[in-house]
């Protein structure tokens, strides 16, 4: 092991430091985590590493991608060192990197388990985007390498770091208006017949709308409710064949969750919705939109307005993680939160197969 | 035929008088027509005769009621003839009165067919309260008899009377925001644990959440919409199975449309709710509240508000309903219009008992 650093962060993560319980206790010589971005598609592009000139807990570090113009792009623009670039051959070289302290998977759906677990086994800690993996055995094997190698495993649940939805999850949990009784949740754009080409459109690559944008409303009916459904009946609905071959176009699934409430969501790659409305026993409240990148937004039947603005979701996110793994505390979304969500989509396709039969969770 | 005025008002609806084509010419002798309320429960007592007061082109004539207690205090409060007085043993005799124009059913959804089947026996137009019935066969012998004795029906759809359902019909119509993709309808009251003694509680009656407000929902997806659904999925949940014996608390059901739309409807006796969101391809458009006696009010995606007030609902309901009568014109909203709702209602109890298996309807 190349430096005690790592290790130290290890140490903290799982409060055995000799410095304290746990204690937000860091060398001196590293105040921020390094961060190395896996994958440097749009996201990454255009929302991470922006993000991470923003943040103050962690910084752009390193990179990993199988393009080497794109590296020498990123390299000049962020001024990155060469021996923090990488590609997918000796990505698990990272392992001798002390300035890499988590690898952010930035990847395709069907790639994110091999490069949570390569990162792991490279004793990284792990942020991976949503959806977290294509099954719900993946998701539980992410989770097991990385309590294995003892690094912290994040899920990119943005939202859940959004202080407009923290209002929101708070209403639910305190009972504000009283118990949630019925939610809506809609989230969907119109992606272009060019998806059939893309990851999104494939279903080997843990494509289609379920997986890309069905999670938003399956995450919030749970976390506005704040218990796990028990059932789920659901359809998908295309109106261009052609194009959506492989994956869901449109699919809608209603839960069941075991205090009575019940949540109608939808999610589509051909309707623009963007829409989160709770129905609690004394009132109403929404947020919409509810998972764009910024104007977060919502109301209430009394009037109240949510509407604290948010300089920059993800560089929210990645200060929090941050500022968890250098706590040595559970992040906010860590990976169990991932795999609630898979193990619901994977009931929900199993609905859509038995055409719209209720299947228990 | 003790009177030529309702036979001409027949003539008239046919378009057969010898004054014109369907022109609304009457009598000089009458302006307004005379209705008379079949039941006077609540809908009646508290809605309709109020509403009774305001109307220019009808006016309360006569009551039918098996309560003499109700009788007296009706006649009293609203000056009305003991001759124009009715219960429902003597119910037929209405044929002979020729203050009596329309007879508008507030009966319990069971009884619906058989005062409709006499009320046309006796050669009196009829408006019947939603639900229409409880079977679509019901639906079809009222379509039927009515036909056959050449008086005009209407279902108390009041929405589609309201002017920002309209403007919200026309969105839907005149594609002013693209084809409409996909809508959220929800509609639902809680109802106390006495229910389960009322007639809404009760199976043989029609009662339940899916024919008492689920008909809001189901009819505010077909208007939105503007198409007639093909298939449907459905699911239904209670809180309270001591009080929902018998029917429904809350039921929830997807609609598919023939151009692609989907619609996710819900309905409760046990949860407040009531908003009808509309996505269409450039935008998207609600009202909140959609189906209450007042307030109706929405919004749009553009920030166009819906907030066209009416002084009283159910007056401009009977009004266009009386005025279209007198023009010989077929109604607003016709019994065609409830039995389509049922038919759908059918299949939704269908899903429901086949654990939300999708239905084609």
């Amino acid at each position: 092991m190349p430096t005690t650093r790592r290790q130290f962060i290890h140490d903290v993560a799982l409060g055995t430091t000799a410095f304290g319980m746990g204690l937000p206790l860091l060398p001196k010589t590293k105040d921020r985590l390094g961060v190395a971005l896996v994958g440097l598609g749009y996201y990454s592009r255009d929302l991470l590493a922006p993000a991470l000139q923003l943040t103050k807990s962690c910084y752009l570090a390193g990179i990993v991608t199988g393009n080497s113009q794109k590296a020498d792009e990123w390299m000049k623009k962020y001024k990155i060192p060469a021996k923090n670039v990488y590609n997918y051959q000796n990505f698990d070289e990272l392992a001798k990197n002390p300035d890499i302290d988590v690898v952010y998977v930035v990847l395709p759906n069907h790639l994110h388990r091999e490069y949570t677990e390569r990162a792991a086994r490279a004793g990284k800690h792990v942020w991976c985007e949503k959806p977290m993996a294509p099954t719900a055995a993946d998701c539980e094997a992410m989770i097991k390498v990385c309590k294995d190698n003892k690094v912290s495993l994040s899920i990119g649940y943005r939202m859940q770091h959004e202080p407009n939805t923290q209002e929101l999850i708070r209403f639910g949990r305190q009972k504000t208006y009283g118990k949630v009784k019925m939610l809506t949740a809609s989230a969907g754009f119109v992606a272009g017949d060019s998806i059939s080409q893309a990851w999104r459109g494939k279903q080997s690559m843990g494509g289609g709308a379920l997986f890309d944008m069905g999670v938003y409303s399956l995450n919030a009916a749970r976390y506005a409710i704040g218990e796990e459904p028990v059932a789920v009946s659901a359809q998908k609905f295309t109106t261009r064949p052609a194009v959506f071959k492989e994956v869901d176009e449109t699919t809608l699934f209603t839960l069941e969750f075991p205090g009575g409430a019940v949540a109608q969501c939808s999610t589509s790659l051909g309707i623009n919705m963007n829409t989160l409305h709770v129905t609690a026993e004394k009132g109403w409240y929404r947020l919409e939109p509810f998972q764009s990148y910024n104007g977060i937004m919502g109301s209430t039947s009394d009037g109240k307005l949510l509407n604290i603005k948010t300089e920059n979701q993800q560089a929210l996110q990645m200060d929090n993680d941050s500022k968890a793994i250098m706590a040595g505390k559970a992040p906010l979304v860590p990976g169990e939160e991932g795999w609630k969500d898979i193990k619901v989509v994977e009931a929900i396709f199993k609905s859509v197969a038995l055409e719209g039969k209720r299947i228990s969770i």
